[in-house]
């Protein structure tokens, strides 16, 4: 690279990406859980003071920025020629509040640097918006760390369907349950309690029928003391069997939904509308093996015990693999000791995760 | 306990203590494959000079005590009223060299520290031997990391019978192989290393029949570049089918034998009659289902790789276990990842293993 003396404008200065770091840090205080993404944004004056900052609090709220110019504004500053750092591009669409792009306009800031571009057809065009009005806009800062702020709701929206997480709680040779469907307690405490944790965090919990009717599951997200979290995943059964009428996924936790199909596609279709952005497959291994044939797992959380059974129900059932050469290859992302347990995270080849100690950062000069 | 300003002949004093770990360095250097211990000793005048060290380089050399006892005559030390400290109760019969407790007698020692009392029944009764000459011998200092330097030794002596490893290698559904039986591979590079190195570690490595006709191994050790280490374990056939002529384990490495049996018991003993410590049992699953059965599995190294089957060669076949109750629950030791794949080591909870940094150390005053 040649050195120049010019103003670089295709690069995000120091002072840019110190405050996309900020906005990150923002985003991260919105809500887990929403059908909106947590996005943040700072505003900069030219000279790189902070002006106003704000972010997304939830669907139905202020987008970060138009509450992050609402902030400059209280604050008696003038946003004429501000640089305004975002962690996803502005939307360009109406929803519940107005377009992004045109508050960005109204409030004339001079430049927009952005992490994300909009994976989501309908909301995005807000850079080509903005440029088209001669703001500069720089997409694609930091872009890993962006989408790991995004977390599945990136995903969801690039796939246009839930992200999916399947679960598979087994013994050393592979067994979730011993010959006479008996299967409390394979794993230990501190795995069972990082599972609830996990339950908490997503926004449905998928079993399918033969589970259900089997094991007659609660399929809550329960704190260490034993009580509900504040958060109850949606919790679905796949299948076309009815549950009894004491089904204890009738009692105390998230809503109950019978998705009525074999077809994990319709499953996922179903649970997309109702604005279900991360799906937790948790068994049993007919349906694990269903969404393993469809190609629609995004990664595996397979906790481990210290047990042998020798018999009984495998992890996952046929997946009409003959051969080694046609085994379903993961990448391990981590390796959990877990109590007694262990816990291996793993995702399909295709899909990159982030970490932020080794997100490459957009070209500085 | 009470303060006393008496001379304490119960216990080891730090200056004795630090010399029994000099002496583990020592006994360290013995080599980790033999059919006799690794030990070490050290000795101390009655002010804590160390005048003599020894130990113990192989069956047919002179045990650790005698090494040590002609380390100070070399040097021109006087032993008389010296204190000898040792990791292994000295021993008192005469196999390829005499008693070492007659040796220590002769030299006229005033105290010995003992780590690890003998649990050979041939050898033991050197400390009764010692003491019946008015020598001053404490046992038991430091017991969990002598026990650690003594390895597999002591416990196949223990148990009079070599100490077995189960090797299994699976995908995380825990098959070992593909429907077709192709196995080639599921685990990665470094976890294959590391299964080398572990080969090179152990006396002999057994399969089954069934194991050796379907893949044709060739069970040796080999050394990153493909190379064979420089020890290689016997290789062990369980079973009653003939190999053919051909078979790979006719090839380069340790000696072959055959065990015409199917009980575990009969493998242990025949081995044992061979000089076997430590065996590591590679499957297939036949042959880990009924070292499991018989109980005969003193600890489990289970290899998983983020790989699905669905279907395929189970890890362990049936072990008679119906219900959950019945399953046969083990204690991780440790987890190591492995490249993208993870090492879970676990041992049944009746054996205790000691790190050197938990080991109880013998009461000091």
């Amino acid at each position: 690279m040649t050195s120049t003396t010019s103003t670089r404008v295709d690069s995000a200065s120091p002072v840019e990406t110190a405050a996309l770091r900020r906005a990150f840090e923002l985003a991260r205080r919105g809500p887990a859980m929403d059908a909106n993404p947590r996005v943040g944004c700072v505003l900069l004056t030219p000279d790189g003071t902070t002006i106003g900052e704000g972010w997304h609090r939830g669907a139905g709220t202020p987008h970060a920025e138009v509450a992050a110019l609402a902030d400059a504004a209280a604050l008696g500053n003038d946003t004429r020629g501000a640089t305004a750092v975002v962690t996803l591009e502005p939307c360009n669409h109406t929803g519940r509040t107005g377009p992004c792009s045109e508050a960005l306009i109204a409030a004339r800031v001079r430049r927009v640097v952005v992490s994300v571009e909009d994976p989501n057809p309908l909301a995005a065009g807000g850079a080509a918006r903005l440029r088209a009005e001669g703001i500069d806009v720089l997409a694609g800062v930091l872009v890993d760390e962006g989408r790991q702020v995004l977390g599945t709701w990136v995903h969801a929206v690039e796939r246009d369907r839930p992200f999916v997480t399947l679960k598979l709680a087994s013994t050393l040779d592979g067994r979730i349950a011993a010959a006479d469907g008996s299967s409390r307690w394979i794993t230990g405490e501190v795995a069972r309690q990082h599972a609830h944790d996990l339950r908490a965090e997503v926004d449905a919990i998928a079993v399918g029928t033969g589970t259900a009717l089997a094991d007659d599951p609660s399929l809550t997200a329960r704190t260490a003391d034993g009580s509900l979290h504040g958060h109850q995943p949606l919790r679905v059964v796949v299948g076309l069997r009815d549950l009894p009428a004491d089904a204890a996924l009738r009692g105390p936790g998230g809503d109950l939904v019978q998705v009525r199909s074999h077809d994990p596609h319709e499953v996922l279709a179903e649970l997309g509308r109702r604005g279900v952005r991360h799906v937790l497959v948790e068994g049993g291994p007919t349906l694990a093996a269903a969404f393993l044939r469809a190609g629609l797992v995004d990664e595996v959380h397979a906790y481990l015990a210290p047990v042998l059974l020798g018999a009984g129900r495998p992890a996952v059932d046929d997946l009409g693999i003959t051969s080694i050469d046609g085994a379903l290859r993961l990448v391990t992302r981590s390796v959990v000791p877990l109590g007694p347990d262990v816990l291996v995270v793993a995702t399909p080849a295709a899909i990159p995760e982030a970490s932020p100690e080794a997100s490459p950062e957009a070209q500085e000069s």
